[in-house]
């Protein structure tokens, strides 16, 4: 399959190169030249570049996947007389694995459709590891004929393949799947603080809360009490991981989805302030698990 | 052995009767006359009442165990001229199986060991159908042999017997863990409002989560969003379960505690503040997650 | 003054009026044809109606007005080929007084400036009484001697005519104050209602706090328990006034605001979300100062 | 009159000060005996010394206050044999100006009434200056005759004393008010850093927010941005002032007292967890107006 790829970034480079060793053909672009020359010499002879868009848009691409940072990117890319859907030819389809609020994944997939073309929203979990190793999880939205189509694609590049319902559902359940692990992220670092500030062994009380009614994601693997659990952030100075101003930008997203959907959501709002808090602190390039340092004394 | 049981209400009744029927002596004691005849017919020949207290302290007991509401009653039993600590003989056995502040229960513990008994703070989970299962889970604090000593005799009432330390430990886990528990449940009413509202089939978006980061007990085994799960309290109207009441109490004991050990709980306290508003508009009597009425649309 | 008008809701009928009432020539637009009929039926031989942006862009006004619902409607009445800026003649004067987010009106102030225009974003506070009465508090930003140069004009429809600072400063100060009034309405709201539950009586409550550090315009001038002030919402069944909506609005903007300026806003957020839950429990079209129904038992 | 003072700390010894200055006779007593030397000296000849709470109770006087400072040091004073109740003659006259629970100001009243005493809670506001310039705020709870009688007792301590209704609505106004300020004051930081942080001049913003509906005593009269306003902590590093540790306290009073009176009170919550935050971060001696430092970006 020919195959364009626009976002070379931390997550794009690594899930582009693996749809190359899966041994289709690429057309890349970026903003950032130095990101194309940098995959385009990991992988010689087996991907070209795209001078823009525009170009890559007329390359008689078989599928178009876009990986961006931010809601606005994907308007530029996708939108205008120079974007993707002035551009392709009619029946082409077009993959966004951005992570974007919901209302303008379903406004790009509709101007697409109108157009003749199909689109699925598909954003990603699992990190810049997932990306590399090839596990992520795709949550995606879309046509469920066109889902099962690109299914063997998104299998190269993850391990879980999930389909969401109609067009817009991957990033809804992106959105809120991280909400709700902000909740229980800041819920576990307050329980987990309150407990041994009371004077209970970390490791006790964690092992007291994963047989129990508290369990979480955020307590049973990613704990984010140091000493607790082996081989985590948490363990090595809540280095690595998913960024503090990663949840943060999610945590962004659910706000304004609510506040479209009138639907009140008091511990996501202020699970929000907490990480807005914690980022103007200084503490964003942190795992987000760290952010039980707000609730430890020094 | 001979065991005074002192609280005969819906959890007390059913443990008292579950050591009867391990064919331990019981001497039991409630203010409630009824509850007390009721035990008696129910296990003829099997158990007998003390008249106070104060008498059920000097009828010869090898251990007793406490089931009461509140602080103010384990205070009430325990402390002054007519309680079990100025009428046991030196070296008895007490066991609380109460939930109350943890900073209650250490100075009950120590009052009692400055005077050569031993306590144990152990409070459970897992509710009146536990309780008659004979299946709750017991959080113990105190000494660590106590605590094997009296470890078969907790497994006459519970299944899951866990020693949490030093004493108050118990009273520290078990709120600990239930404030996280009421976090997990508002933060799962408010993804899966959140999701639905913006489109997503309410089983669909539980299955993404109960695979993601975002899973918890909330969500994967007690989803308060209808239809999602069969046989709990949210597919059937929000009857039977763990009362809202019961939460809020518990997350006033979080916080109770927080204030005591200068620790900041935000999530914990606005969940309390929830649980406040939702059994102001009086929803006390249902089962706790029925939070979830707060952010959906009649 | 040639005066264009766009937008003749609840308040900009009765500011247009004012103009025509002050001796300026007026032609209107409004997408309802019904609102513009009525505002020249009520001012016969004064005014006239344009059929669209456009035409009223090309009608030789000296000043042009607009008054909004919201962002996207500013944006729809500017921009576009169809929009006032493609359609204006050089050196126009704009003035919009809708309430609107910051960046929005700065990015129109921008594009107005850069074709050789002159825009001041200019909100008011006051109320459809204060239009009325022309008493409006006009919040001005934009360059300081286009503020003096209509002053006069804005003096028509108002009577505190505030210069903010630039183009933007205007909407950040209606979003911040009015940021400010929806924390203080909810805590005049939960600390009267403690008050009362704890023995005081409400009148002596008020007549305390607002002598002393917690008074605030919500407390001294509006304050939300019924019976302590006359003639105000709470003295008449929360009808009137300023409706809780208008303030989830406002609340919305503040959190866009705070979003993009990286800014946390704890109370704020969880003032949104608590008009939110009172939105959608169907008291949206009460006056904002109601919300102390959430915290009042029945 | 002969007066008994117990509790010369930073509050009540200059509030016996002025009382020995009004020409009464004083008898005191403070756990601290440098405390009670200090004012011995600076008073020579006006006082003396009680050796105990109990000695103090039967020395004859014809009213005794105390000024302690939290609830269990005022049970501690009160209660049990050694304490004033069971040791002052028979219509003794007690006021207690400590800032306590509502419920314990009840409990200790109701007590000393059982014994045919008169008690006045009347806990004060106007901080160490207030106190030594004679200028305090009196909220005074009990019998009204009570309360005229010792009116003019209270007006050589203070300058605004306040008759708020039945025992313990003086410690209700004080903590109600309170809670109040602590609101106002998180919500002017919020809204002075977003305003400024969007652009605002803060002299500006402050003079628009004073002359609209977000103003309250925060904006105008302390108002925590650096700068606005002159002598007061925020134009001298935060020091002086009301220190935000016993803000922290007061707001955890009214959580307790809400706790028991079931009302939710979600902004004073949050603002209580955002000063217990504040505090843990090492900031609890600074004026309670520095809170503005959490969402200031340094």
């Amino acid at each position: 399959m020919k195959i364009g790829f626009i976002g070379l970034g931390n997550m794009g480079s690594p899930m582009a190169g693996n749809l190359i060793k899966a041994g289709h053909d690429l057309v890349v672009f970026d903003l950032v030249e130095a990101s194309v020359n940098m995959l385009l010499a990991q992988h010689p002879g087996k991907a070209s570049a795209a001078a823009s868009p525009r170009m890559l848009a007329g390359a008689g691409m078989d599928l178009i996947i876009t990986m961006l940072p931010a809601s606005q990117h994907v308007k530029a890319v996708y939108l205008g007389p120079e974007g993707l859907l002035a551009n392709v030819p009619q029946r082409m389809a077009l993959i966004d694995s951005s992570t974007i609020d919901p209302q303008t994944a379903r406004e790009v997939a509709s101007l697409s459709a109108s157009q003749g073309n199909v689109m699925l929203d598909a954003p990603v979990s699992g990190g810049t590891g997932g990306a590399e190793a090839g596990t992520l999880t795709f949550m995606v939205g879309g046509n469920e004929a066109d889902f099962d189509r690109f299914k063997n694609i998104f299998s190269k590049m993850g391990k879980n393949i999930v389909y969401c319902g109609a067009s817009g559902n991957g990033q809804v359940a992106k959105v809120v799947n991280n909400m709700l692990l902000g909740i229980s992220m800041i819920g576990t670092a307050e329980a987990m603080s309150l407990g041994v500030s009371l004077g209970m062994d970390p490791k006790i009380l964690a092992g007291i809360i994963n047989t129990s009614s508290g369990r979480c994601w955020s307590s049973d693997t990613y704990n984010p009490y140091p000493g607790v659990l082996e081989n985590i952030p948490s363990s090595r100075g809540y280095t690595g991981g998913f960024g503090a101003d990663l949840m943060l930008k999610d945590l962004g997203l659910a706000a304004e989805a609510a506040k479209l959907a009138k639907q009140p959501i008091p511990l996501g709002s202020l699970a929000q302030q907490i990480y807005q808090t914690f980022s103007m602190q200084g503490n964003g390039a942190l795992d987000f698990s760290a952010i039980i340092n707000l609730f430890r004394k020094k």
